[in-house]
């Protein structure tokens, strides 16, 4: 086996270089989104079907990116694309109100009951951004907790302890008058969490979480974590906003929210509910929501402006995510299970193997999704974003380095994986044989990166 | 004629009740756009094609609001329509590197030589918000500039000096201590703003800034103003970001700026360049958005992190944004004049007949877009948003809902018109022939509101 598997994936891919070379004449790094460029440069994909993604080589790769974890269905799945050749014709972008936002809003609706009313804008930042907006509104305070890790998407008001070091700025370009007041928390570290919630609780409006950090590491939150956050919250009038824009749906036909029988005051949705087209949703409590209401609050002083924006309740969108929860709707009892439980053989089986080879990992995950850590002299459970990185040493890039260059497996280097109900047992197994392959040729102990 | 085209409208469109009633169930005010909203409910779409949306009554209404004036060649064009049909097979959201975003890219490069590099995420909002954070980050200040009324979206950092009245507060949720960094100056008026400038400049990171005022009347800025507020950013080292999410690629294949011989540091685009499906743009000179390249500024201390979001680069929109401009690229010659051509009769046309009947009105705009205004005691001529503030006195969002209601002809209330490449010289004539039949009823004198 040779060393250099960056050698072998650039002779297999020869047009991405070309294409790579016209997008850094382009995009600051080539890329328009900070984690999809990885060394020593992407591949550039032409079309993406089912559980494939091609590249301009005609390279195929089994995808567990799967769209940011938002392709639940696989890619471009029948049931979207009838829908959509539908729509193509009656309009893209009505830019008014419309039916197709009305039934996709009644299936989320009755299928998380606690958003009373919501809100659909364009994307999760955008989402999250607005729910900590209602919750300064509704509460009268100022300040906002995410747990350390966190990440719920690029807008200013959440830009703290997003990327290791976490006490470290997020970068330049922010201000130290917005960012100080954003607490950060230790995920799943309840009595550490207090102890900083204290601090602040009076002028605390919300703690914002995800029941599973997803761009931090695949950790799910422990139930008495979340609990313990939501009884805090209740105790000290501060609202909850749950931001399931990765677990809505994607565990179940719902929320985590629910599954751990916590009451947030508001949720934040993206990904699955857009079928694959861009979209974000903020709803909850009715009497947060309706804050935000323009036709009750026509006065600035009694209202809370929030946005949609120019593509909010797109009928593409709408038509897109309406196709998919019905589809999951309809297939609940067959698609979660299955997608489950084929994430439970990847840990059980990605566990054994790296066992067997005497490599120290934890497997993290919940449902269709799982994350390899390797463990180190530093690190030997992982709990939090913390962990996280103290676990990373370059290993976990070079296996989903390998596993793409080798296998035509794809997981974005050192990102969650993402089971989708177009994924099969032989998948798990092709997974676990290439892993065994990869183990087996020491390139993971080779020393150099 | 009957006072009440409330009535007459609410009878035409009784399905749009029943839908309207489910909307409020789940919607704050029963839309997800506050704009969208108008007195007494707004009709519910349920299709749209070339020049016309399809209410669920089957109502036809000729569309000038256009999907928030994104829609350049009217609703599903068939450029458009074939694209999509072909890459939805292909894939929505690969959620890599891919060839279209390349080449949409490429395309906007070729028009706009300014930017020299760009990132593409998927609303204006996230654009500006991006926009506003390289300017922080590369000039090392903290303040904002914005004209009184200028638009840029729900983020945060531009929540100031949006709606009337001006000088208030955004509504609740918002910070003082985030909104102080934003200073507001009055749009065309040169000394006036540059004293406000001079007050901040050692702090002021840019100015952004609307070349059109877009949500907030319709009114170009003269070129003077623009040249003025340019040359005043070269003198002191801030950064201009010229905010051309409406303007780009609609008054010509590329932006108002170069129209107007200006050379931002940044540009944000939208609308038009996504062809109907979400888009945003933060684009400019290299040596600013370089400092956003993750590959090339590994660390905190030397990097502006920027999002690009889920959506980013879907194949969707770069696909559908790729087919317009490259119908708007071969058709030049003949697109814009014709549309432009259509504005000009328009303006010239109710000028005229408004004039005829009496009724002082401004008609602003440029290119294919225009906008009434019924000027009064108080105001005579419209040259910013608080002229546009203090001639509002009803009467237009009257005249408009009477277009609506009477004639079939959409305008969002209040708001700007566009016209597209489906418009014809018919439309212009039927528009003015209804703008006379209205000023002949005396609706728009009644004192019913």
């Amino acid at each position: 086996m040779v060393s250099s598997t960056d050698e072998i994936f650039v002779n297999k891919t020869p047009s991405s270089s070309n294409w790579y070379e016209r997008a850094v004449r382009l995009f600051p790094g080539g890329i328009s989104h900070n984690i999809r460029y990885f060394s020593p440069r992407p591949f550039y994909t032409q079309e993406a079907k089912g559980k494939f993604l091609y590249d301009v080589d005609g390279n195929k790769y089994i995808d567990y990116w799967m769209g940011h974890w938002a392709l639940i269905l696989g890619h471009s799945p029948a049931v979207v694309m009838n829908t959509l050749n539908k729509q193509i014709v009656h309009g893209t972008l009505h830019g008014t109100t419309n039916v197709c936002s009305v039934e996709l809003g009644e299936l989320i609706q009755n299928s998380i009951p606690l958003i009373e009313l919501m809100r659909f804008c364009t994307t999760g930042s955008e989402a999250t951004m607005y729910a900590c907006r209602i919750a300064r509104a509704y509460t009268g305070r100022r300040k906002i907790a995410k747990a350390i890790g966190g990440w719920h998407g690029f807008n200013t008001d959440l830009m703290k302890s997003v990327n290791y070091p976490f006490d470290l700025c997020e970068g330049l370009g922010l201000i130290e008058d917005e960012s100080k007041y954003v607490e950060s928390i230790p995920f799943n570290d309840l009595e550490g969490s207090i102890k900083h919630l204290d601090k602040i609780k009076e002028d605390l409006a919300c703690i914002i979480i995800e029941p599973l950090l997803g761009g931090a590491g695949c950790i799910p939150s422990s139930i008495d974590y979340l609990r313990g956050l939501s009884e805090y919250c209740t105790r000290n009038n501060i609202n909850l906003i749950m931001d399931e824009i990765v677990t809505g749906y994607r565990l179940g036909f719902g929320t985590m929210s629910e599954q751990f029988k916590i009451e947030p005051d508001l949720f934040t949705l993206g990904k699955i509910v857009g079928g694959g087209l861009p979209i974000g949703v903020v709803g909850g409590k009715k009497e947060l929501m309706q804050i935000t209401d323009p036709v009750r609050n026509t006065d600035k002083s009694n209202r809370c402006y929030i946005g949609g924006g120019t593509f909010s309740c797109n009928p593409l969108t709408m038509s897109a995510g309406l196709a998919t929860l019905n589809f999951l709707n309809r297939n609940k009892t067959k698609v979660y299970p299955k997608i489950n439980e084929l994430g439970e053989r990847t840990r059980t089986g990605l566990r054994k193997i790296f066992s067997d080879y005497k490599v120290n990992v934890e497997i993290t995950g919940k449902g269709s999704l799982f994350l390899t850590h390797f463990l180190n002299e530093r690190i030997s459970k992982i709990r939090n974003a913390d962990d996280v990185a103290l676990a990373s040493d370059g290993r976990l890039h070079k296996y989903h380095f390998a596993l793409m260059s080798l296998y035509g497996i794809f997981f974005l280097p050192s990102k969650m994986g993402a089971i989708s109900a177009e994924h099969r047992q032989i998948d798990v197994h092709n997974l676990i044989r290439a892993t065994t392959q990869i183990l087996e040729s020491g390139i993971l102990s080779s020393k150099k990166d």
